[in-house]
């Protein structure tokens, strides 16, 4: 076979694997958004079926064939060739060296965890989901020695979710990043400025809907190859061909709807702006997790907490609901919008605080994988740690160890992905703003055309072609660092606590 | 292999190629709901090779060997059993017999003569359409022969939309059924009766929605396992682990979205009603086309347009829009939602003259098999048989002979499931009301529920045990006649039109 033949029929075969992925993805946007409440047991078999396909999909036989051939003159490839290689190569290891038995273990491990999880966290019952922890810990060990990296099981599910990014260089990051959280966090909070906490009660969920469509279509987030919908969690699932995002409506929060919607189209708008035709194949798929948070982040906070924005949207937002905000100035606004409040939930935190959740589970995931904490002690250690870090104890365990999903579903190394993507978040902005620096003019006059095209053309174009590192590398010409992060956070927030600025 | 274990592997079978069906019924449900415009092309990818795994699953050639297995000694089998058997045995046939180039021909053509014919409907250009009518025409010829019907092509598409019902059977029945509702459909023409055309204009489409949600859950369609949203196109599909019906707001007709809602219920509560342990398999599974719309026929005209129901839901109405009936008397609303118009459409047709726009096109389906009629004279044909029928005739053809979806698909036969729906619903009412006299006192108090009960014990339950003539004589105790359903009519609409009971 020809190298270009060979070269797209492993394209097509990966093409094959992700639209029955794709399929499970929908199904689980509809479940998530559609499924009427008896209709679980159907969508259980519907996705165990489908699920053993895509599997028997990923580790085609024939998969392993073409990329054996292919890597025997490996150097005849032009440049997506080899990148398709080299990518196509890690997945398909990844998925042929977990045993099946592995996989279904696997699967319904996650699934009576989730569920064991569910309880345990309404119960505040640690106890009750401490077995299926240890399980989870015991399967993740295992999945690492698979690959071959049983020496550093913890370092294998970092770079899994974000590839290039090991447990150093991360933990140097988070120790730059601390240094500089920390004091931030206690001089907002010594701060005689307090935002306003009562304004937009009642905004009706109409007028919310027709304000995130609004902005999310101003954005560039496009609703011919995509939608919004409401479900119980905000998420985006989907690809570029068909991306579908959520957002939940809370009366407590009247704009966090908004802001949510605003960060799932975030990432929304990178799943749209990988390129098409490579849809499936590694050209056409994500760079990892911390690159796509980058990109909710950088449209949530960087771009939709900032004044630029609001001084397009603030009108519209007071002709849509004008009793909301009488009497309420736009600085008022402004700061409400910017409040910052240390909590013990990591997803109700603003974007200052919020790095100080990660940092806590980053080095009790640390811990673990390293043998230095039990599984018993656990809560304690959280409690500790959260009384260290945001000089808070939860009050029980749902609202402390137990507030995440992740650790059910066997999800460790994953949180990391979070701060990391507010560091890119900023390094990118930074540079942009540097290229550009009168692009927030064009936010005041409600068009982000210039930051959609900068991101699509250095960051979304390119797929997996780069790892996390060497993306931010090219992207920036700077290495990821902490330190656009924390100037941001000053920048911001020091002006609107720390001065007259408020 | 023991004949229980055989039974149970060959039903695990079935029921895995159900699974692939029913996640193909979903991903055509999310088009025609939720599809983003520009996201065809994927549906399309999606929906392809899901069809071709459950085109592999349904020919799975162990069916066919634990079908061989049991028909060894197929005495042995339970009822149950034996039921499966045949019904699998059909179906696995028919699934087989089917070479995979054929299938694959006929997926093709389907896709593209139907956007043929939306074009050429659009444009009122039957010459457009008329080659792919041709080639849909000599697809069907070869799928009959391949089933070894080649000498009777017609009957071929007509027993597998309603098994047991034949051409000569369904051509008396028709035959009976215009000598009693073209003179019914003349007398109300001429009647001094008009039914007022002006109610409702404006209904809001929220207080619709509330009024067609709370009358489907009176009926008995179970929203813990289903659900109603919008499509362009009213339907039911799914099962009965999970049924999705859909209905469209008409500002011109308010009460059509009503109508079309009950109706798509009575499909849906059928599939509800079957037996949720055999889905996937013979038992659980509809008994065919006609007995499927006499469910929704019933519950849609029967029920849904008689004066108990309406004793129960006109206050209802009146309370959800009060202007739209202001002025109207009990006795012109009733008139209104049994007004008869022959028309040339027959989507838009009333339940009397309904019955006339399909008789038009079995005696031109029977034509164009027989050879009797040619592709390129249909048009005219069409049009005569219109005005001698309806006594109309289409101002064009695309509110003629291109007006309806199915020949596009190559669904030929399926049209006389619809007379042969009104036929089966009218005698099964006749039978219900004979039992229980006072049964539409029930629907005066909004109790649906000893019809229902009725319905699951006589026909729902019985899944694909009896063919239809069977299934009618069961149920009713008499052979599948027009009798009742013209007695019904004459019943209902000469009280209306044709004395001083308007």
């Amino acid at each position: 076979m020809k190298h270009p033949d060979a070269v797209s029929n492993l394209a097509a075969r990966l093409k094959r694997a992700h639209v029955l992925d794709s399929v499970l993805e929908l199904l689980d946007w509809d479940e998530q958004v559609n499924l009427p409440p008896d209709s679980g047991g159907r969508r259980a078999e519907q996705t165990a079926l489908l699920a053993g396909l895509a599997h028997e999909a990923a580790t085609d036989p024939q998969i392993g064939e073409l990329l054996a051939a292919l890597e025997v003159s490996a150097e005849l490839l032009d440049d997506d060739g080899r990148v398709l290689l080299r990518e196509a190569r890690r997945d398909y290891d990844k998925a042929t060296r977990l045993p099946t038995d592995f996989v279904t273990e696997k699967a319904a491990l996650d699934s009576e965890a989730f569920l064991v999880w569910q309880s345990a966290r309404a119960a505040a019952d640690f106890q009750r989901f401490a077995p299926y922890l240890e399980r989870q810990l015991a399967m993740a060990r295992r999945e690492a020695a698979y690959a071959g990296m049983q020496a550093r099981p913890y370092d294998y599910f970092l770079d899994h979710y974000n590839p290039g990014m090991g447990e150093g260089t991360i933990t140097a990051l988070f120790a730059e990043l601390r240094s500089g959280v920390v004091p931030l966090v206690q001089a907002i909070v010594a701060s005689p400025v307090v935002p306003r906490d009562d304004l937009l009660k009642g905004f009706p969920v109409a007028a919310q809907q027709a304000l995130l469509r609004e902005v999310t279509a101003a954005l560039g987030f496009d609703f011919r190859r995509g939608r919004i919908d409401v479900a119980a969690h905000p998420f985006c699932s989907g690809d570029a061909a068909d991306t579908r995002l959520t957002t939940r409506f809370k009366p407590e929060a009247p704009l966090s709807a908004l802001f949510s919607a605003i960060h799932e189209s975030g990432h929304g708008m990178y799943e749209q702006g990988l390129p098409l035709e490579h849809l499936g194949t590694p050209l056409g798929t994500h760079a990892g997790m911390a690159v796509h948070e980058s990109q909710s982040r950088l449209w949530e906070n960087q771009v939709g907490r900032g004044r630029a924005f609001w001084r397009h949207f603030e009108p519209r937002l007071r002709a849509l609901f004008p009793e909301g905000l009488a009497g309420v100035s736009t600085a008022e606004l402004y700061l409400a919008i910017n409040a910052v409040r240390p909590g013990v939930i990591r997803v109700e935190a603003d974007e200052v605080t919020y790095n100080l959740h990660i940092l806590l589970r980053f080095a009790l995931e640390q811990q673990l994988f390293a043998g230095d904490l039990a599984v018993r002690d656990l809560p304690a250690a959280w409690n500790a740690a959260s009384a260290e870090m945001l000089g808070l104890t939860p009050g029980h365990a749902g609202e402390g160890v137990l507030q995440d999903v992740h650790w059910s579903r066997g999800k460790f190394g994953y949180f990391p992905s979070y701060c990391l993507g507010n560091m890119i978040a900023a390094q990118l902005w930074e540079t942009v703003r540097t290229a550009m620096p009168d692009l927030e003019d064009d936010f005041a006059r409600g068009d982000f055309t210039r930051l959609l095209s900068w991101l699509r053309n250095h960051v979304h174009v390119h797929g997996r072609r780069h790892d996390t590192p060497a993306l931010v590398r090219r992207a920036t010409g700077h290495e990821l660092s902490a330190a656009p992060l924390l100037r941001y956070l000053r920048e911001r927030y020091a002006a609107l606590y720390l001065s007259d600025g408020g």
